[in-house]
């Protein structure tokens, strides 16, 4: 298969759900809808959803039904990346080469356009658009709902943006940095594998099967992501190359060095991979996107 | 009926609920459990809550099933709180007399703790602690859960602040100021009262008239805290009398004057009442709390 392709045609639908999904602007308040669609269609590779939807058909899932869950965990994601962004905490200018949400609408409204995009996720999610559907349905969309709260939370992705920030320029080792990429990416990339899964019907064995895949992947993706901010150009990343050295971030990297992450990187790919033997080609995605992930140069 | 004892109740049942579903504290991310429960427990009168429970009950509601929405709905207020008081926002340095969570944990703390709040309030909502509850309800809780989302997001409260923040030093109009007051403030009162009668069995007219009261409630009750913020004593309020003033806040006060917005403030309320005319002693809470609303001296 053409992984290129397969994730251009993902983010098109992505990207076109996310236009449907997004509320209409209202006069009042254009700045924050102007904001929230700044951060949200700033060219981002749409990873998370893409794996959602990949998990979804390689469980068997057919048709839209993913779509509003795919959204609502790019909403999430781009919500934590506007906050991230701001001066109190990393205080970056610009993100994929654009200037990020706070250095064009001002603090108190990309704080609150962050705001409005996790609440937003969690009301598309809920939403109940079909009339007729099983009510069997209902208990599995409170269950991913509250997947999504899990990972995204302070048991989840806030937990290890907190770590990460009191991290910051101090000397720390292995475990605390293992505890920052598994709760402040590996959660929400794990949740998006499972929601996908769990919506595309999937039980046991095959949810475990997904859910090692998407564990080994979060993890894997971090440290590649950490090895591309000391090795890639600023170029294609469209952020300074070393910033988490000169920030003083608690990486991978700084606790083990670049060729010894690159390994465990490689590594984690190869256990994403395996945790899908028993499967056929239908999760051909997931396994060229777990490759693609490594193989990135920005 | 006697209303203080009502209220003390009520808050004690709310405030052990709180401690009860708040996640345990975790070592590495202490401070963020820290800064939570300092805002989440800084002596807030839990008026929201309150109301889930008055008009559930009011409805025919028993029980405990009201408590983790009353909880998430304080959680979420108390979410709105930590923002609005941030340097880029509101730059409040005290709130009910104690410091404000960024003067004491930091900015990047307040902020997610913030974040941590609000997700955490979905998670509640979206959790099904019974195994064996009908499905009838989860169609129910997804309602709330999307109900609760609207209020608290881009079309409710945080459009309202959206619209505040940029209002502010500026000459505005009336309906400037009810959408920022129907939008920032009203919108979770009016949820509230909704949630809290959908859970308890309320339909139609009942949950007509239980909305005619809380969409009057929500107005008064930001009509009333501005005509504070101008008379208020400081020691009462936990911040300083005239505030708003001093920030070129949009209020009412600043529209109508002070005599004119008490005016307005008790005819809401008593619309409120009348909203109620077609209920018996069953809804003396929602009456007496809407009472008291105007009735405050801090």
């Amino acid at each position: 298969m053409d992984i290129n392709r397969y994730l251009q045609e993902k983010k098109e639908r992505v990207d076109s759900a996310l236009e449907k999904y997004l509320p209409k602007r209202e006069n009042l308040t254009l700045n924050l809808h102007k904001a929230m669609e700044h951060s949200l269609f700033a060219g981002g590779k749409r990873i998370r959803p893409i794996l959602s939807i990949a998990s979804f058909e390689a469980a068997g899932g057919k048709g839209e039904r993913i779509l509003p869950f795919a959204c609502a965990l790019e909403m999430i994601h781009t919500y934590s990346l506007i906050h991230d962004d701001l001066p109190a905490i990393d205080n970056d200018d610009t993100r994929r080469g654009k200037p990020t949400c706070h250095k064009v609408f001002g603090e108190a409204i990309a704080i609150l356009a962050g705001d409005g995009l996790l609440t937003e996720a969690f009301r598309l999610m809920a939403n109940r658009p079909e009339k007729d559907h099983s009510s069997c349905d209902d208990a599995l969309v409170l269950d991913l709902i509250n997947e999504v709260a899990h990972a995204a939370g302070i048991l989840g992705m806030v937990g290890g943006q907190v770590v990460d920030v009191e991290s910051e320029g101090r000397v720390v080792d292995l475990p605390t940095v293992q505890y920052i990429h598994t709760h402040k990416t590996g959660a929400m990339i794990l949740a998006s594998v499972r929601v996908g899964a769990k919506l595309g019907g999937a039980k046991e064995p095959l949810l475990k099967a997904l859910t090692r895949y998407g564990e080994s992947l979060g993890l894997a993706f971090q440290i590649a992501d950490d090895v591309l901010n000391v090795e890639g150009q600023a170029a294609l990343m469209g952020k300074q190359a070393g910033s988490d050295r000169v920030k003083g971030k608690a990486t991978y990297p700084s606790v083990l060095g670049v060729e010894e992450s690159k390994i465990r990187s490689r590594e984690l790919v190869e256990m994403a991979g395996d945790a899908l033997q028993s499967l056929g080609p239908e999760a051909d995605p997931l396994r060229e996107i777990a490759r693609f992930v490594v193989a990135r140069e920005y």
